[in-house]
């Protein structure tokens, strides 16, 4: 419905360059609406990006996730870094959005000018979470955010996802989550870059350190690898912070010196142009773009045994080379 | 390595469908490998289908998936029906499968001929559960089960997933879970035809029964729709377990009086379809099929900011058309 705003592209993208807010949040507004001028956007942020360092933060519920990122920026702030943060909440896909406002998560950085805070959901439509939120982090990078921090609820394939797309990426657990085949069936020992013990006040938080430790160490590195840090906080606080945003630039030099930024942003990119590339398909399988809905058709036949799933898609892939 | 088995695929099949467990193990196989013998075997396979009705199980970890799986399963087999059960675990996409071997997860069922138990991580590779999940529970039906129970871990998209490949989706909770917020946040009530408070000996289950069903009466619903009821189990001792069975029967029948079984099984089709065919055109794109590897020339491109996403994925687009 607000697809054509009152503003050229040309226009808005001058104007999220020099920072001003609500320019970066219709252009992430576009993002969340698959708006066609994207491409446009796009084309126009892309001189402008590669700039910003991408922090992502993951773990399971109720670790502490928002008053980390909360405590993050703070440090971030103190250095005088201009920080953008996406929340990314992918368990609601059919609402399109967190239940609480972004003001309420990050109520400490509500007013500060040189932080944008955007909630996300994914919306179910198009690629999903994989497609927007690079576009998200592009315009953040482009608007001139030293750091975009990408926060992710929930457990599982998110973490993973999360990973994909961030330079760092931060796992968060707190003492008493449950035993270490819980943490390694979570997927959560792969993707971490640093590893952080929240709550480190609670009981057993020494426990979960010592735990955690034992298995990053079974996994084999090779000689210059990463060794992922496990650090301890007490995000409410304060109280490590510091500490963590210190292993944060030591990870990010580390990346540059490696030649891992440059893989890890391929591999980012590769994503972002797959997603983009995919959905473009799908609207042009679903008749989204003015055709008749082919998938659907074949759907039915599949669902009535009339045929089988290869043959259809078969069918749809003769229309992708249209 | 094993692509090539000793049996031709119409044998394999004959045998899968006369019920032969190593014939049924190895089909998956199949799946779970991406094997190029796929379009065969689902050709076969196709005429078969349709019969089994598709239970899928999810809820947030630590409610008793597991338990409440096996506990189900042995309900079904008191009825004389035979079952299918995949335990989906999509928090592993690296290591490819569940940690805790299926016999020890199914101990009851282990040795039972009329119950086929498989886990199934997501590989990652290709479309992962959205790809080979549907083909799984394609293989299970045409096999002669009577249910296909399709048990999922985790919180947030996985049980979307598995809503969107269940005939019937129970969501399970526990008492003392978190707040109602946290139940809304998941996603959970937005995807189940059935709620179970499990381990309902426990303090606190009366008290989250209410409020599920103070939630779940919030939304709203037509004329003739289903009104997903609230249950309370105790798996560990089967308390409340035929009963849940007896509004799984109820939830099946309105499924086919309201016509809405044809649509959820065009819908699952519909993914699967889309599923399969992206897959191709990913192996196609990045030269898995024998060309060059295009997504990964473009991705270094888009990295290194020399060209932007929406102009890589057209070039993509050309060759999707080759």
């Amino acid at each position: 419905m607000t697809r054509r705003g009152p503003q050229a592209v040309p226009d808005l993208v001058a104007r999220a360059r020099a920072g001003e807010a609500a320019a970066v949040a219709r252009l992430i507004t576009l993002v969340e609406d698959a708006s066609p001028l994207l491409r446009e956007v796009m084309a126009a942020l892309n001189p402008h990006t590669g700039h910003a360092h991408v922090l992502g933060v993951t773990g399971p519920p109720g670790v502490g996730k928002s008053t980390s990122t909360n405590a993050l920026v703070a440090g971030m702030r103190r250095a005088g870094k201009r920080v953008g943060v996406l929340a990314i909440d992918p368990s609601s896909p059919f609402s399109g959005g967190a239940l609480l406002g972004d003001r309420v998560r990050m109520g400490d950085h509500a007013l500060d000018k040189d932080v944008y805070i955007r909630s996300m959901g994914a919306r179910g439509h198009l690629g999903g979470l994989a497609w927007s939120t690079p576009q998200a982090v592009r315009v953040l990078d482009a608007a001139g955010c030293d750091v975009v921090v990408v926060e992710t609820v929930g457990v599982g394939q998110s973490e993973v996802e999360v990973a994909g797309l961030a330079d760092t990426t931060l796992v968060l657990l707190a003492p008493g989550m449950g035993d270490g085949i819980q943490a390694a069936k979570a997927g959560i020992l792969e993707v971490g870059d640093l590893y952080v013990v929240n709550k480190a006040d609670r009981e057993g938080a020494e426990r979960t350190r010592r735990e955690l430790r034992t298995m990053l160490s079974l996994g084999e590195r090779n000689e210059g690898a990463w060794r992922p840090p496990v650090l301890m906080t007490v995000a409410s606080t304060g109280e490590g912070i510091d500490g963590l945003l210190g292993e944060v630039d030591r990870h990010a030099a580390w990346l540059e010196q490696a030649g891992e930024l440059a893989r890890r942003r391929t591999l980012r990119a590769r994503r972002e142009v797959e997603a983009i590339a995919l959905a473009a398909l799908r609207e042009r399988w679903s008749g989204t773009d003015g055709g008749d809905d082919l998938v659907e058709v074949l759907a039915a036949r599949v669902a009535a045994g009339e045929t089988d799933p290869y043959a259809a898609a078969d069918r749809l892939l003769d229309r992708g080379g249209d």
